[in-house]
This record gives C-alpha cells, sequence and structure tokens, in this order.
C-alpha cells in the first residue's frame, strides 16, 4: 500500500476483565505496536475507569453491542467460574469477523461453555492459557513485559479456523511469549500435576497443622523451608475453588497417583529402609536441580 | 577482679564439624568477645584447614584427648548419622568439666546416641537445635550473624546439671539467637509437622512426576509455583535420609494426618463440592498469611 503504513495485526481489541493478565496483553501488543483501538468491559465500572486512566484501554464499552462493533479480537480475561455467564452474553452481539479467545487455567471446562453458549461460533474460538502471574493482581500491577519468554499453551478446537489460531498465536508472540499447541485434555492433565495438585497439597498442609490446638506452637517454628513450600496457600480462594473443580477429573488422577507415591514412603519410614528413602531423595534432587538449571529431567535411574 | 578483664564466657571452645552451622557459632561466639580459644576436629583435614585460614577456628586438633584437654564446651555439628561414632570416639576423653552440646535437626535419637556412649557424663550434656540454615554449606558459607534473631532450641536432659544449661543458652545468646526450651519429645514432633513432612512430601512430588514418561513434558511447564514447593526437594538426601529415619516415629505420625486431610480433600473434589473446598483453602491462606506477617494463626473458624 503505496505511502500508507501496514494496518495493526489487531484493529479493535475487546478486554473483559482488565486486571493483570487482560491488561497485560494489552500493553504488551500496545508496546508491539500490534493493536488499533482497545475497548474494556467487566463486570465492575470502577477497574475500567482506572485501566483507562492508565492508559491501557481507550475506552469502556456499557454493554457487549458496543464493544463487540467491529471487533476484530476478544480475550475472556476473567475467572474461569464467570465464562458461562460472560460466554451467554456476548454469544447474540458476536459477529462472524470477532476471533475470541480466553485465559482460563483449565482449558475443558472453558470449552464446554464455549459448546454451550457459542455453538454457531466454533470457527473463530481459539481457547489458550498464558502461563504467567505475579504476586500482586489488578490492573494496576499490569505490565507490558509480563509474557516476555513466557509460554502460553493454545488448545484449537477441531473446529477452529486456521486464521483465527494464527491470529491469536501472532497476538501472543507480539506480546514476547512462545507458543505452544496442546490439546485440551493433554493441558488439563499437565497443568493437574505441575500446577493444580501442588496447590491443593499446600493448602492441605497448612489446613492440616492450623486446625491444631498447638498450631501457634507449630508455626512458630516454621522456618524459610516451609514459607517457600506454602507459598502458593497464599493464593486466592475463589479462584482455585474454581480450578480444582473445573479440572477434578485430571486432578483426582493426579492426586491419586501422588497417594501412591506417598504409600510408598510411608513403608520405606514404617521399615526404617534409609536407602530406598535416600534413592527417592536422590532422584528427586538431581530431576529439580536438572530441570532449575534447565537441563533435561533425568528419569533414568 | 581489679585491673583484670573478665574472662570470656567460653576460655576453650571445640568444635566438630566446621562447616556453615559449626563455623557460624564460632564467628558469632568471636565477635561477641565470649570465646578464648578455638579448636577444630573432623573426619577431613582439608576444611579444618580452610577454616583455620578463614580465621574461623585457631587450631586443628589431631584426636580427642588434644581436643578436650582443658575444653569448656563442645559443639558437635557433624550430620546426625555421625553422632554415634563421634561420641563413641570422644567418651574416653571426656573429663566432668567440659559441656557438649549438638546442632542436630532431630533430638531423640541424638539423646540415644548421648545414653549409650556419654550414660556417665548426662550432667554435661544439653542437646540443642539451632533453626538456621542457608543455600550453600561448608565453612566458606559461615558468617557470624547466621543465628542472629533465629531460634535455638534447648533439649535439656531430666540430669542435666543447671549450669551447663546456662552455659549453652548464653552461648546462643551471645550469638545473637532466641533460645526456646522444649521436651525431645516436643522438639521432634513439631519439626516432624513444620519441616520433616514438607521435605519428605516434596521429594515425593518431584520423583513422581519425574518417573513419568512423560516427566519432560510436565517440567517444561512447570512454572514458580511449583519451583517454590519443590525447592526443599533440592536439599541433601543424606541428611533427609539420616532425618526421616531418626525421626520416624514422629514422622509417621505426621505423615497420617497429613493422609486424613488429603482423604478429605479428595471427597470434596470427587463429589464436586467447591463450597467445601473453598473453606479449606480461605482457612489456609488467612493461617499462611498471619503467619507470614508474623501474626498470630487464626485457627477459629
Amino acid at each position: 500500500m503505496a505511502g500508507g503504513t501496514a494496518p495493526p495485526l489487531i484493529g479493535r481489541l475487546v478486554i473483559c476483565g482488565v486486571g493483570l493478565i487482560g491488561g497485560s496483553f494489552a500493553l504488551g501488543l500496545r508496546c508491539a505496536g500490534a493493536v488499533g483501538r482497545i475497548v474494556g468491559i467487566g463486570r465492575r465500572r470502577e477497574p475500567l475507569e482506572r485501566a483507562r486512566e492508565l492508559g491501557v484501554i481507550d475506552e469502556i464499552a456499557s454493554d457487549w453491542a458496543e464493544a463487540l462493533a467491529g471487533a476484530d479480537l476478544v480475550l475472556l480475561a476473567a475467572p474461569v467460574g464467570q465464562m458461562d455467564a460472560i460466554m451467554a452474553a456476548m454469544a447474540p452481539h458476536l459477529g462472524a469477523e470477532t476471533v475470541v479467545t480466553d485465559v482460563g487455567s483449565t482449558k475443558r471446562d472453558v470449552i464446554d461453555a464455549v459448546h454451550r453458549h457459542l455453538g454457531r461460533n466454533l470457527p473463530q474460538v481459539v481457547p489458550a492459557h498464558p502461563i504467567a502471574g505475579a504476586e500482586k493482581s489488578g490492573v494496576d500491577a499490569a505490565f507490558a513485559d509480563l509474557y516476555v519468554k513466557r509460554k502460553v499453551v493454545l488448545t484449537p478446537l477441531a473446529e477452529s479456523r486456521a486464521d483465527a489460531v494464527e491470529t491469536v498465536r501472532t497476538a501472543w508472540q507480539a506480546c514476547g511469549a512462545t507458543v505452544v499447541d496442546m490439546t485440551p485434555q493433554e493441558h488439563d492433565g499437565v497443568f493437574a500435576a505441575v500446577s493444580h495438585l501442588p496447590h491443593l497439597l499446600a493448602f492441605g498442609l497448612v489446613d492440616d497443622l492450623a486446625r491444631r490446638d498447638n498450631a501457634q506452637l507449630l508455626f512458630s517454628h516454621a522456618a524459610s523451608g516451609f514459607r517457600d513450600f506454602t507459598r502458593i496457600a497464599g493464593s486466592h480462594p475463589e479462584m482455585w475453588r474454581d480450578i480444582c473443580v473445573a479440572n477434578r477429573v485430571a486432578l483426582l488422577a493426579e492426586l491419586d497417583a501422588y497417594l501412591g507415591e506417598l504409600a510408598g514412603l510411608r513403608s520405606m519410614l514404617a521399615a526404617g529402609d534409609g536407602d530406598a528413602l535416600e534413592a527417592v531423595f536422590e532422584r528427586a534432587r538431581r530431576a529439580r536441580n536438572a530441570w532449575a538449571e534447565g537441563l533435561p529431567v533425568q528419569t533414568a535411574e
């Protein structure tokens, strides 16, 4: 186009839920020059006004009809438990050219909601999950580099159009992320193991100790190992309730595998079998250290 | 004593095992002006020579007879698994005026070893456990302030002489530590809950995942929550084998309590009972955050 500037990747972007995750996506795209106009929508007006004040969004839509008019991409960045209501509300106003994606920590339940409410729009829907977060939440914590070198998992539907998948992939890449594809089943299994189960275990340990009569004595002697192990027990209860319920099939499978591991450790302890315990600890340390150093995890004995 | 300087709290200090823990005790006392001469002894010559080079100790004893001649206090700072052999070796040379203490992470097994080898010296023995550590080990990592504001648990024997207990207490206080007294049973129960169990759980989770065929895929999607939760799975396998075996009675009781907690969480998950899960998560978060902020742990519903 002689004399003109190439149009941005996304002309009109709609963010539903402008907090840390949605706000950082907006800022990342803006910094990359990959977006034209950014529209915010959400349950509460106040955070949207703050987002506009901070320059994270350009305008606030008061309803879905207004938000979706001419939209190229919609990012659903609200808690997983709200997805159902959000999709029901947006469905009547969704044109065929608007690509829809989300940031849910679980994927099969989001896809169930897609089938319930957006059954006629499947080709334009591309579910996703950015593996990023920070200690703080809310739009004040958002920053353009949150996704730099972080992973984003796409779980396209069988029906997703290739160009819709490419739009979502390219948008995340513009934010600096590395995009990988998985099936929803694979995604939910992997994150049940490396994220949802550890959260459940940490919540459980703290609860177990906090309910004791001597809780104060116990906690008063807890040190830095306990601090790190239980950091994720400070996570948001409502969010983790939703994740656990949504992903309970995969999480139950992971919990049962772990209970099997603990049964083995219990036998070694009861028998005073130091050699067997040391072999487990050594294998775990080797894998943990390899991972922490970015090396392949050693699984051979 | 007119014209003279008060003698230091400890005229001659013997450290058996001059690494991070023993070396920092030596440096802490030295900085406080609470020690005269510091003698090192250990299995290997090389770390002792390094300790002398660094000024952590003044001299190296080649055997227990030499080390213990005129000693006021002996600190046993070797791994728990070596205590038996150390006490057997030192026993024949231990005079009645030398106070003996240790830094073992478990106390009932150390006290069993005391009874086996130092049965005639019980009044001068005061077992202890400083709750401190650092990422690095070895005498090069030792520093005088390691124990400042850290807790040290004393578990005196029924037979321990009051003046021996006071010597050990005052020495740790001179290093800046807060000293608390417990029975050995209480100590081993508390640390089974807040330290030994979390280590076992972290080792177990990493081992569970590392043994899978898809271990590499799983670890490649693990993020910061997993990193913190499993940090203690990078701990020293031999040290933790010794601790788990030594404290297995208390650790089994804690593991069983935790398995009961997990059984409860498993039922909530299987039933999809989000309210019950959220109540556990909320109670855990409240306790965890209160503890992290130095407030009393809230145990009431």
